[in-house]
């Protein structure tokens, strides 16, 4: 079961080239391509025809054209060329899912069409400001279901255990870090403060920070599958007041949970660096160790998904630190069941 | 469902030699073998009385020897040695399969034994004439229904979108190559017609045509899995009669698709030169040719298979070029129906 | 369904170490770890927070602790730290197993804890005795089913046909073997003289045999998964009155099958050298023999699996070889019922 009446990223937009690419979303094999236009669209990967996949045709003028026999389909899906047929029966189309190309993401639509409204798609302006955010992005592939990957990140206490090497520092820090938490219609938002800490060894490498620092977190959820961060520190005593604008490290990362079946999922990400914002090596930097701490992240997650798949979720027990993670299945139950059609009386 | 009261290729004869064959035929595990008698026979390729794959035993002189504890059964499936035992209970045998070496190949009958009447299978005497017809032969596995395999061959407009590079010539010209159907009792037969057409590169590659050519397809469908086609080309002209006789270029192709399961089958094919039949250079060409392309449909097809295997076949469409496609589907929807045990009026 | 209330090998006391390590035991995913205090305790490989396999996480003092999230099990399976909480609900524990490290083996128990007696575990002291039975030992994941890997040990007349070239000798020696069997509470026991027989490439490698030998093979199945082996050689005559006390060529060997899933198992052996103590050589040429064999087993065994799997066992027909291996079936079937519960009496 996935929500489908949102947007989705199905892929970065440098992605799509002269090729199709195929990418099976909410469990339905889809094909982007690029026309010569310069519009991407999305229609399901198989020819009305015989079945054949159509990112193994090629794109024509008219559309994409089918690499078995020929047909050619507009970015509606509707068949415009049958070769040797004069007349084409309305029926001879393939679904096509609204698309939208925006802040370097193609987003996707995977629900009724006439809801689909660009307005909804998360802005992430930081993928166009090269001069104040340059950033890196990539996507990984992740054999866990797309939640298990958002409640990763809604649970942070995770830092102190899963990346003590990396981005993590000492775990106590993390389980005591103060939390602020606010319900927003999609999600939530919530801020972690960890002030008069340690500094982990990335942030060290990262502006040299010398001694203890104070951390800040500010997250936010935005229901079905975007995890918005930024991250700030500073020498010991600056965020006394609560203020962050006076950070010496600060970085934006984009989380894109994409549903690719019930047990798999895209993990689209960025790292914008706004800290030395004109060294390409601090931009790499922070992307390498960013990178770095998501592998970590994907082994324990896809270890989990192993063991859920086979053993269930009903005797798991939940913990103090789970609000903020509780929270958020509970926006995700919600948009759920508001798509699923009514059930008669009699049937409860 | 499979027609199993049919010949299938089984193997090529020069498959078998002194190590037991195992092989899937219609889901079933087969075991082929060559006795000291030079006698080809198959057996279920499981010993009756532990149950171990017998092709992991020897050909011994009174048979197939299970290579776990000894039992020997005769190419009838009668056991007719028990180390250790003197009485061989009569329930102590393995299922046995008619097979029939012949034209190089071995061919299998899978149903009811009492039906199977060697004269019914399909000549080609071609493989028994090096002289007149060198040819080559192979087997390529594929992950795909025999029967997508044999449909692909049914509709040759493929040829100028699959085969663009290799042995297709213009898409247009296969579109509207003229065509003669003809029924048959187990299929049928058609020809095609692309007058004043352009060489294929293949085709030029073989005996230097120079300019337009006229081309000529004759195929035979025989259920349930063989496809017999001769291929000529010669000078623009020469065919405006109808008359192929006198043809620069002529080859035959020899399709012998056998069920492995469901959604896998093996594609036996020959190649056999009939222009420059001297010339060991162009029958291994030839075979290159054919072969390279062959892989071609082999990577369509089985994308198709897994399509469709994901999301059925209820709402394709059928075209005008299908016609070929949907007689031969016909007959064997036919052939199953007709081996299937009468239904009782009440079940319907 | 596997037998639950028995001991089974779960592990070579020296693959535990610092690492948790995980294995699958009777289809249930566990993680063995030692501690501080050096005890070897067994829990289900999944923490009851968010299910992770605790074999990701590392041994700390109070216990193991996951690395997801940081909670600390005891080697009862109660959870004695969730970091950020000071209350700790008691059903937040994991399920553990009752395990015993004797002889070199961690012994584990599946079935009601309170049942576990480890005065059942099966002894091995030659495991301690590296003067008299230097030894040995490994583990092979075996593909088929633990019960198909103990009939493999109860019908040895496989030797004349598997080992052939290794261990076996002459088919019909092992044919003629004279048995004697004797039924045991748990099992059976049973003798095989092969009495002025052709010897074995191994053992003629291994003591120098000339000519003609007496060989004796004692063979004691304990169920569920253990068969314990003596393995006698001497110049042909010297067992001329049953007694094998003067063998030229003696080893011990230890066979634990413990299955991993309805399909696969894990075989436990060892090999103790009885004949030439004080030669390192020697004892590892007996073990690189009998493992040579063992992977002859391996490969029927695995190749027999997937036929029962497919096919099922109902057709099969049994031998008169087959006398131990049937008794051995009978006590697994005998004890496998009794850990049933009762049925009422309208359900049969």
């Amino acid at each position: 079961m996935f929500i489908r009446n949102a947007w989705y990223v199905a892929a970065w937009a440098d992605e799509i080239g002269e090729a199709p690419l195929p990418r099976r979303i909410c469990n339905e094999p889809i094909v982007l391509y690029r026309d010569a236009q310069n519009r991407v669209s999305a229609l399901l990967d198989m020819c009305c025809h015989r079945g054949a996949p159509l990112h193994m045709g090629k794109v024509v003028e008219q559309g994409l054209q089918c690499g078995y026999h020929g047909l050619i389909f507009d970015r509606s899906g509707a068949c415009v060329s049958v070769p040797g047929q004069d007349r084409i029966l309305p029926r001879t189309q393939v679904r096509s899912f609204p698309v939208v190309e925006q802040d370097a993401f193609v987003w996707i639509w995977m629900g009724d069409p006439a809801k689909a409204d660009p307005a909804q798609i998360v802005p992430w302006p930081y993928h166009n400001d090269q001069t104040n955010w340059p950033h890196r992005h990539t996507m990984y592939p992740i054999k866990a279901a797309a939640m298990l990957m958002v409640d990763n990140l809604m649970d942070l206490t995770h830092l102190g255990y899963v990346h003590t090497s990396t981005i993590g520092g000492n775990p106590s820090q993390h389980v005591e870090a103060k939390m602020e938490t606010e319900r927003t219609p999609l999600g939530l938002k919530f801020t972690r403060w960890m002030l008069n800490s340690v500094a982990p060894p990335t942030y060290v490498k990262a502006v040299g920070f010398q001694g203890r620092i104070d951390r800040c977190q500010r997250f936010e959820f935005v229901a079905p599958g975007s995890v918005l961060q930024w991250t700030g520190a500073a020498e010991v005593g600056t965020y006394r007041d609560g203020d962050t604008s006076d950070s010496k490290l600060q970085f934006r990362l984009f989380h894109g949970l994409t549903p690719e079946t019930e047990t798999s999922c895209f993990y689209f990400w960025s790292s914008a660096n706004g800290f030395r914002q004109d060294d390409p090596t601090a931009t790499q930097q922070l992307f390498d160790q960013v990178g770095a701490a998501f592998l970590e992240d994907k082994a324990v997650v896809e270890a989990q998904q192993a063991r859920l798949a086979e053993l269930g979720e009903g005797g798991l027990v939940d913990i103090v630190t789970d609000a903020a993670r509780l929270h958020m299945r509970r926006t995700a139950q919600r948009l759920l069941a508001e798509e699923q059609p009514p059930q008669a009386f009699a049937a409860a």
